[in-house]
């Protein structure tokens, strides 16, 4: 399997990027890591290293597309490191792509070389939530601000698929994040999407709230962009302020300082089942091949599980049970 | 000063209500509570106390509305204790009112028979979240799924004045969450809504995102009652899962156990910072009558929290405040 990584995306791109390849790269030995830039920054980076292993190749992209541009940088710059990952899925010569740079140019360009699966409406962000139990599958977390309810239907279709093909999951429970549980509560768009959902052969409990996200007792929620965007950055800013919070409380006895250290294992324990960057990056579900968006943060422990992720989907064949689930709906839709 | 608080409703009334309301008494001698429910119950819950203050007063309501009932149950029983606090406060007999019981009912028992401040169009539930710095006041956490941009910013200047009468606070930071700094990111609401904002006399920060809730560098946040009420839960949702982690790992060796113990303090600290029930209630602003939304778990420590903030708001003359602003903004369009 080759896995197109786009090394000059991200806060600390291209180290963090060629460290993590070089870790996936040895752990993998049968598939190959394509890194996507700037050869001779990319070549300086692997001259650093003591290895560098054979299935870790280059793949020239002479332009560079920063954190903060606008999605028209994809039309001006077409021989940047994101379109260049988008071609060489397009062209067959990767079977997918990890894109860790600015979030609406890797989103515009997979859209814009691999077009969405015949039959999908939207292409939108799934992201897992940390919960006791495992994760929790959230679409949309950003890519559509505003959504239709058919959106929805087809963000939980396509989640239960990933799931089902990448993850061994049977038949996984699909809420709709609203306001309250009660099937008349929410806005027009929540209550329309749980009419829809209710024809569809999903595992449907209907309303969640925003509680049911950490809980472990729902597999899959889905929202707009727009309230998937906020629930995701309200999450990381309340963890963030709640540590502040607890440090400085923890810092202000010599006995809470000392059990700060004894309780260490605990607290490292805590981040190995929460931490995003162990998650590694969250699928870009409805485009016509495999595309993991990954954290600006991306270190090489997230980018090493990014690849990771992508490569589950691509042995999971869920490209291939979305082509093949959709075109079921347009067989049905071309016959009604 | 005279508080009226809805004795029945809360899921551990009349019990948490009868110990908060005396707690609060016994701490202010000069203002009265007045517990309104069932008086047989009531009597009942204070016989069982060793003293109870004679600044604790008891209004007979014979009706009772449950936490799961839909509003027009307001209709149906106008004795119960909602409808009876609202008309207190109406007829001058109570300065505010808190009601911990049934949200939906609660917030519309209060516009029912105090209405709005002439000029407000909505009413907003006002949620402060805790930050590093204090807290981060957010309106509207779920009285209106659906709002208008012209609602968000009367929230907004409602929420500025209620700092700025009852907390001492000059000129807030005020931002509108949305899913990107730029102005010309979100939806149609959260883009107008900034345009307008910056025509107030707001201190106006513009878009801000889901991590600036926690961050501590912002004063009110505005948004609808749907976004506002899955921030809200989620933030719930998050703390829960995170300490149900967090507690798994702690247990799991024992140095972290005996850690877990040594470290009580700073949890104790964290908990002071941060806990709802040290709030102790939501206000619900834009009604004509101060009026303090509780939780429904709240426990007598949060009862005690939510009258004092009640007494907060009428000693700052906010209603008054609320009034003299928007009777000039209805001066203004008369003249216009």
């Amino acid at each position: 399997m080759k896995l197109a990584l786009d090394a000059m995306g991200g806060d600390d791109a291209p180290q963090a990027m060629v460290h993590g390849a070089i870790d996936y790269a040895l752990a993998h030995p049968l598939d190959t890591v394509i890194l996507v830039g700037r050869e001779g920054d990319l070549r300086a980076c692997l001259s650093r290293e003591k290895t560098t292993p054979s299935n870790v190749t280059i793949e020239h992209a002479p332009e560079v597309i920063g954190m903060a541009e606008k999605i028209t940088a994809l039309r001006e710059r077409p021989n940047d490191s994101m379109n260049r990952c988008a071609q060489l899925v397009k062209q067959g010569k990767a079977d997918a792509m990890v894109l860790c740079g600015n979030t609406g140019c890797s989103v515009s360009a997979a859209q814009l070389h691999l077009r969405r699966v015949p039959g999908v409406k939207r292409a939108g962000i799934l992201t897992p939530l940390p919960n006791p139990k495992g994760h929790t599958w959230v679409c949309d977390t950003g890519a559509n601000a505003v959504c239709r309810p058919e959106h929805l239907v087809q963000f939980a279709e396509m989640t239960v698929a990933l799931l089902e093909s990448s993850y061994g999951r049977v038949s996984p429970k699909v809420g709709v994040l609203s306001i309250g549980e009660e099937q008349e509560k929410g806005t027009e768009l929540t209550i329309e999407t749980c009419e829809l959902l209710r024809k569809t052969n999903l595992n449907v409990v209907g309303n969640v709230e925003g509680h049911d996200l950490y809980s472990g007792d729902i597999d899959v929620v889905v929202c707009d962009g727009f309230v998937g965007n906020i629930v995701l950055k309200t999450s990381e800013g309340l963890i963030d302020g709640a540590m502040t919070i607890l440090k400085e409380e923890i810092m202000s006895s010599l006995r809470t300082k000392i059990a700060g250290k004894l309780i260490y294992p605990a607290l490292k324990g805590f981040k190995r089942r929460t931490h995003w960057s162990l998650v590694g990056g969250c699928p870009l579900i409805g485009v016509d091949g495999v595309t993991i968006i990954g954290h600006g943060r991306s270190n090489r422990v997230a980018v090493f599980h990014a690849l990771k992720q992508a490569s589950r989907c691509v042995t999971g064949k869920f490209i291939e049970r979305l082509r093949a689930r959709f075109r079921n709906e347009l067989d049905t839709a071309a016959t009604v």
